[in-house]
Formats: C-alpha cells, structure tokens, sequence
C-alpha cells in the first residue's frame, strides 16, 4: 500500500472496503482549540501530548493562521504520540469561492490548496469545514454564480487532493457561518454536482440543532457519503451540558454503521484564537479545565457509541 | 383606569397584580413577518386582518423601517379586530448603545425612545427585542464601558417608557445576533442592574436552544421576571419540525403560573423584509403558507400550554 | 368493488395500491374509552357522536366485553356520523393462544374470531391489538412451545380474516402486558413466520417509550409492514403532558410515508371499564374533560403530522 | 460519631448538616443483579468484587430471598472493598402493608424488620424500595383502608429504623409495580402524613419516564426530601440505549444541589434472579458482559453529574 492509499484508507468510504472491520469502534478525535489557541511549536507540543494523555485517537487542526505551524516538527509529533491527524479549516470574505467575484474565488483557491497541502504534508487524508465559502455571516443570500464557483472549485481541489491522497469534507453548518450549505440535504446535491470520489459529507451536531428537523434524517439520508462526524454541544460547552439528544444522533450512526472519525468540538472563552473564536462568536466561558473536558467529552462519545451498538444488537 | 394604567396591566408583573386571573389562558401572537415583510398600508392590512382569522390575540410588528409605517391607520385596524400589539425591534452597529462610542449610543437612544414613543401611539404597551446592542453579528466581545453604556441607556429609556405606560421586554438571543445577552442568567443580572420597575426579560426559544441548558432552568430563574416569549422553532420553521422539546418549555411556563403573552415567530425565504431576514440569516425557504403556518403555530401554543396546565394539575 | 375489498382498502398496504393517494392527511381515530366505559346502546350512541363531534375520521372499540354491543345499531350509528371503525382487544390468561395449554389456545381462537366476525359485522376491516397471547402480566417468560401455539393461530385467524376482508394488526406493547411481542422487531419476526397478507404491525408511542431504543428507528424497520398507529403519552394522559418526542415519531411516519390511521389512545379513572382499566393499571386521574382531552388530542397529532410533511418538504 | 450516626451521616439529610460538602461528587452505586442473581457466598463474592472493580462506591443488595445470604460474609466483604451498602426490597401480596388484610399488613411488616435489621447488620444506613406494598400488577386500586395501612405501618418501621440509624426510602415506581406511589407527588403526600425524620423519596428516571410529566419537576419538588436516586433506562439496558432525557434529570439534581448516592439499575435475561426477574417483567436480553455494562454506566453518571455541575456554574 502507498503512502496516498494508506492516507485514503480512513475517510473514504467509496472509494475502499477498508470498513469492513465492523466490530471495530470509530476513531475519537478532539479539537486543538480546546488545548491551546495558536500553534506555535510549544502549543503544538501541549496539543498532541494532552490530546494523547487524554486518551484520543486523533487531533483536529485548524488552518487559521497556518503560517505559524512548523509542519515538520508537528508531524514528527504526532508520529511520536501515535496520533491520527485531520485538518479543517473555513474560508474568509477576502478568499471565498462562493463569491461573485473571480479574484475572491482564486484566492479561496490558492487556501485551498495550501490546505490540502498541510494536510498532506502532515501525515493526514483529511481536510474538511467550510471548504465551500466564509466561515461568516453573509449579509445576502447565495447567488447562482456563486453557488456555480463554489462547484467548480470544489470540483478543481477534489481533483487536486486527490492526487495527494486527500479526502475533502463539506461541513454543513448554520446559517450564521454560511449562506450556502446549512443542511445535509444541500450538502448531498452539493456532493452530486462535484461528483468526485473524495469528497464527503461533515456533520456537526452543534449545526445540525439549528438546521435539521431531527438528528437521525440527516445521517440516514448521507449514509456512506458522511465521511467525518463533529460532536458539540448545543452551547459549544461540556457535552450533556445543553439540549442535544445525542442518544438519537449515536443511535442513527449505528443504523448507517458509520466507521468514521468522531472529533469533539468546544469553544470557551478560557482558550482563545482571536480569529476563530470572533467568527465563532465565543464570548462566554464555558469550561476553564481542557483535560476535564476532553476526558469527559471522550467518555460520553464512546458511552454514546457503546450504547447505540448495544442498542442494535439487542432491539 | 388611566390609559396608562391600562396599557402596564398587560406586561408589568411587579406593579400590579393582574395575572390574578390565573384560570385564563395567556394571550397568544404572532409576527408580523409571517404575513408581511413591510408594513405598508396594504401590509398593514393584511397583517391584521390574517392574525385576526387566524385565532391570535395580538400581533407584533417589527419597528425596523418604521418610517413607512402608518401609525393611526395601525392604530385603528387594531382596534377594528379587536387585536392587542406587542413592538419590537433590535438596534444596528451605527445606533448601539453598547457600544464604546458615545455618538452611536446616542444614537441607539434616539432609535429606543422613537420605538417607546411608537408603541404608546399604537395603543401598545410592551417594545422588546435587542434594545440594549445591534442585532448584529460582532466580531469582538462587549467592553466593560459598552456594558455599561447598556446599563445606563437601558435605565433612561425605561424611565421615558414607564412614563408613556411601556414595559421594556430585554429579548435573550443567541450569540450570532448579540455579544451581551445570550443567556436569561445574563439578563437577570442586567434587569438588577438596570432596577427599573418596567423591565422584564423576554425568552425566545429558538435562541434558547442554541444558548441555555434546557428550557426549563433559564424560566424558573426569570420567575415572576418574566415578562414576554417568543415560541420559535429550532429551524424557525414550523413548530414541531425541529429539534425543541417544546413540552418542557411549556411545563416550565405553568411552573411559575406565567401569565404573559406568547407569541410565534417564523422565518422563510418566501416573506421577506430585505433588512430583517439578511440579519437574521434566513436563507431558506422552510414554508410557503402562512396561514397554514400560523394556524398550526396557534393550535400547537394554545395545546402546549392546555397540557401543561393538565400535567401541574393531575400529578 | 366489492365490500371486502373496500374494507381493505385501507389497512392492507402489500395488497393494494390504495396509498397511491400521498397528498392526503393520515385519518384520525380516537378509542372509544375516551368517552364510555362500556358499550351500552347508550355508551355508543355517546361515543360515536363525540367522537364526529371532536372531528375524528374513525372511532376504535374495545371488544373486551363485546356480549353487550348491539352490532347493527352500532354499524347504523357509524354509518349515519360518517365514522369508520376499527376494532381491539386483548386475549386472557384463559383464552390465551400463547399458552402452552392447547384448551386455553382454542378458546383465545374462538375470541379471536369472534373479533374478526364482529369487526365484519360492524362494517370494519381492521381488529387489532394483543391478538397473539394475553394482554397481561405474565409471570415468565413465553416458552417455545407458547410462541409456536401463537404463530399457528395467527396464521389460522389470518386466513379466517382474508376471506371477510379483514386485516389484524399485531399490537407491540411493553413488558407488563406482554411477554411476547415487545418491540417491532419480534412484531416484524412474526409476521415473517405468520406470512399472511392482511397481517401488519401495530405500533403504539406510550409502548415504545419503554421498550425501543428511541421512536424512529422501530417505525423505520417496519416500513410498509406498519399498518395501524396508536398516540400515546408516557402517562396515558394529555399529549405533551409527559416525556414522549412526538415529534420524531411523527418525522418518522413521514419518512415511511405512513398513509394509515393514526388513533388517539388515554385512559383516566374518569372513565372506566373495569376489565380493561385493571387490566392497563389505570389508577390515577389524568383528565375529566373527555371533549377538551380529545380535541386537544385531535390538534396535536393533525399538528404534528403537519409539521413532519412540512419538514420533510423543506429540509 | 457512633456508629449509628456515622450511619446516619449518608443518607438523612434533615436530619444533619452532612452535604456541606457540595465541593464533592455524588456516590455511585450499582445493583446486585448486574453481577450475579442471587446472593449465596461464591456470588457475593463476585458482586461485591465487581462492584469496586468497575469503580463503584455502593452496592445496592436485593432482600428478595435473603434467607442464603452471609450476613457476617457480607459485610466482611463490604469493608474489604471499601464499599458501602444500600438495601432494598419490595412486599408481596401475602405480605403486604397496603392490604385491607391485617394479617398480610403484618407479615409486610415482618418483612420490612427483617430488612431494616439485615441493612444494619450489613453496616449500611438505608433501606428502600417498595416499602409500602407489594411490588407487582395489583388488579385494582387501592382503598382507603389500604392505604391507612400503609401510612400506620410505615410509622411503626421508620421509628424502628430510627433506632438503627437507618434512612428508608420510598422508591416511586410505575403502574404495573404499585398501585399506590406512581409520582413524586404522591410520595411527598404520604412523607407529610408519615411525618417521620428518617423517610426519603427514593426516584428512579426508569419510572418517572413512564409516569412523570418530565426528568425535572419531580426532582424540583422533592427538594431536600429526595434521598436516593437509582438511574435507568427506558428499556432497563445500557444508558444511552433508550428514550430516557438524562441530561434534564442531572440538571436537576444540580439544581437542588443533591449529594446523595446514585445508583444505577439494569436487568437483562442474562442474570436472573427468578423472583425478583419475573416480578419486573424481564423477558428480553439487553446485555450480556455485566463488566462492560457497569463500567459504561459508571462513565455515564459520572459524566452526566459533571456536565450539569459545569451548566449550573457556567450559565
């Protein structure tokens, strides 16, 4: 197996059997920002070794800012730790591929790119979020020729990550971070007009309180296409802490038998990136401790696994 | 009874004791938006005459573009139908009076007072919404001196309102559409703060949603505070076709004995007023037809809050 | 058409395509408990024309005690309301086609066809409800041999029905009233073994709030094997009244694309018949207002259904 | 502090200042009959072994046959591990406090002694369950006489407890287990009239899902009456496999600061105790590694009550 094949292996269900190990649980990841606002060398070491300690799989890092990140040292870290790696990252007003402006979208382009590169260059297969626009609040609705950008730049990157082993994922979030996909239903016509074999659907049950009508259509309707899982909170806080029915959710992975990566996601005020957290509009402190939290976090997400496996094999 | 006396008897819990009817039902609305996007004559009609057929007590209209509003036309359909008003409104980034800019607070002032004065000549006697910042997305967390330039404002206009006979209702929103009020904890506080006999909180439960964790704990913590809901769904689309366990809520209405008026409120790309709906990131089309709409909303509020008081009753 | 294949029409969706007709509401039924305890010619004159009053398309009689029903005033009094009716009941310890006993197998048939004939008689087509053992608190487990005893007689009663046009719906009820048929996926196993076209499943929410894992996936796995619908609360008492998530339930039916009828079920120790209140542990008072409990009831599930077509429309 | 009051200190909360402590987390406790189906030495053994091994700080021992039981082993064993006791039962209809018999209101008494004296002997300091009538379908309601009875029975064994220095709970369960305490509500109706220090409401979410309005007015008005908690889920498997709103029940307990203990109860066909199993309708298999169940349910208790704690400090 190749370096790309291996890459491959975990994020693409259609492209691969490499899910035939059933009785395997799902990979559990976390957020970097729980741990540590920048990445810079000393947060990336606290980063991975936290996300380690705390008993996960993998980290997500977010590309916001990635000029700071020493790619070399963190994969030489993440190799040292054993981790598994997934990149995410959304777009910006200024490089947006879903704008009506040329240069805007090639300039969302050029992120792009430079993110499946990262990606790539770190060890991982995956790269994913709002791929498909700003991570923001628009002030007007999508237009047709946007929408059309946003396709044919996701079918140019599809392309691209291909080549280096990279599955992308579209996640669907609310309206308040995108004008363009805040259902998974929009994310699968999405996924028709790309029509490529590595890009998947991302659901994040933090968006989806807000969007869909419950939390089982969605992933039934995505079935083999949803490629990576977000669990948040309804209040981005402590999972259990807001109104999410999260059994529901767990419930529904099991009937698609979903083998994917489940990453827990959280914000608070306690650990800050100035850009990322203003778009996100974290203006409470919801936790202060981030071992608590992400061992918490991990314990409900593979209780919730657990139970919704149970719960199929003995109705 | 002074006109005055009359208006306050609807909304102000602590100045007198007219929730004494509690084998009353609460006085059921609806938003305007659900039939209008403006409130020009024609709107206007409309407006009035849909909320009448459907069954409601009261109809609030939005003062966002008041000036193409006819105030006594207004003022006398309400009274042809037999209708009570609720007005409402959120401020904008130039007339925030939490902002740390004295001009635009002065501003926010002027826009407040303008909203206060409206009301009365309408016959109403509750103005709630975002009286206290924009509805806006911010991208940096309230300063101390914009609170207090909140805090300060807040208590001016409730003396000018408690003087026209207007109770001000401080509406909780989510953090996309506020960096102050997020929570009805954080409201409490500001009612303490503000201590003005003619402040009370407003909850919305498509905010609550997203912000508290449940709907139970932020009513009993407003208690007799409370003084005006909103009932949205998750997705501000039909009630019941979302995720909100609306059963709580109502449970939790009937554990403090709420009097007040409930009113519904929902967003679709098909009635849209251009300034409102792109603030409130309505991107979507979640229904076409609004009476059917809004009779469905009418028929699940008045049974929602029909089994609650069954329930407190036969436990 | 001939009668009896108007009487299937409705209920028997592998035989037919009767449910071609999507744009239609599902038809609302309310048990006859709702409004009498018994079944005088009285009794019924009040049950039947309560339940057109309260605006219901069907009413559901309980046979437990059927001696006294007079059948053709009953067919006369449906006829003349423009009701239809569907017939229930469980079986006894004594008459227990579940029993290991082959005496106590024979007289649980002889009331099963009893049921069928009196379902004929009164112009019906559906007899549902514990059709398959005692609607009891068992005191051990089913025993190989009892399940096999059932199985037989469900093919026999299926074949006595077919010829009258009847279909006999397996009612799925929690631990205390059964110790067979608990989730939809033993109705499901049985009816695999019965393989009778006129048998389908009927599930009942207050039921699968206690033995399923949420009120989704049960309704999914049946598919067009469901064929009759029972709303309950957690309590039997007010909807929205206790614990239940209608609303997925009712997003459920809309996945399925449920076209069958939907019957309201509570009971209150202000009305009761002495068998069937004992039997269900009915010990409390949950309501006295028959008409305002049913029409309450008759909202809520319009509503909820409503909404689901709605969501699933706009999603 | 004697032994009595050292006792006492867990579990009576009116009668002493002993939850001060509100820095620290609730115990957690496990029934029996997660482990083992009966009690003769060798499964004590197990029991008690388990218990600890899978984290626990309590062990709630079934009285139902505790004729087999080591009194002297047991309690040996408990100090070993480190473990505390809790104890519970239910009558029968030979020995029944609730009865109009005064021969069975005796031998019910006999019973309930014979298990205040076993639960000090063990060294523990609460005793509870269905302490107030047989724990099975009655085939009517109670009567008045009955319910005297109970009252004066209760009486008698809660002064008898006292001098042990033993807490007795009243375990709130369905319909089908009591026909006399189905709610909070009417458990806090026969404390007023018990009127003794050393009587408790005793909750279990398995029971409230089936007569509760919701997980959080129950809890919300036993207040600082409420002294045991047993956590379980609709179906009685794996938390997290059913239809149970956790997250509100642990909000709730936040809310009224409860420091008691926890205890989680399950029942499968795997592990049968025949009276006690069939007693409770268990018919299905929902599990079948004890281990790997109690430590998932252990997890998710743990998380639950830290998350709440978390939302309450962080609203």
């Amino acid at each position: 197996m190749t370096e790309r094949e291996s890459r491959l292996s975990t994020f693409d269900p259609p492209m691969r059997g490499q899910y035939a190990r059933s009785h395997e649980m799902n990979k559990l990841g976390v957020h970097a920002l729980v741990w540590a606002g920048d990445l810079t060398p000393e947060s990336t070491r606290k980063v991975i070794s936290q996300t380690k300690a705390a008993g996960f799989d993998l980290v997500e890092l977010s590309l916001h800012g990635p000029k700071v990140m020493d790619l070399s040292l963190t994969r030489d870290l993440l190799q040292e730790h054993g981790l598994e790696i997934g990149c995410s990252r959304g777009l910006t007003f200024d490089a947006d591929v879903s704008s009506d402006d040329p240069a805007a979208v090639s300039r969302g382009l050029a992120l792009l790119e430079e993110g499946v590169s990262i990606t790539a260059e770190l060890g991982g297969n995956y790269f994913g979020g709002i791929l498909y626009g700003a991570m923001a609040k628009y002030s007007a609705p999508i237009t047709p020729q946007g929408r059309r950008h946003a396709v044919d730049s996701l079918k140019r990157i599809a392309d691209f990550a291909l080549k280096k082993g990279v599955t992308l994922g579209l996640e669907v979030v609310n309206r308040y971070e995108s004008n363009l996909l805040n259902t998974a239903s929009q994310a699968l016509d999405m996924l028709d007009e790309v029509d490529a074999p590595n890009v998947v659907v991302h659901l994040d049950t933090y968006h989806m309180n807000i969007e869909e009508s419950d939390f089982m259509q969605p992933v039934l309707a995505c079935g083999k296409r949803l490629g990576y899982v977000h669990i948040g909170e309804s209040n981005r806080g402590y999972l259990g802490s807001g109104t999410i029915d999260f059994a529901q959710f767990f419930h529904a992975l099991a009937m698609i038998d979903y083998k994917g990566v489940v990453t827990f996601e959280s914000f608070s005020s306690t650990v800050v990136n100035e850009q990322l957290s203003n778009a996100l509009a974290i203006w409470r402190n919801l936790w202060e401790d981030s071992m608590d939290l992400a061992t918490h976090a991990r314990a409900f997400m593979a209780g919730g696994i657990n139970a919704a496996a149970k719960a199929k094999a003995h109705h």
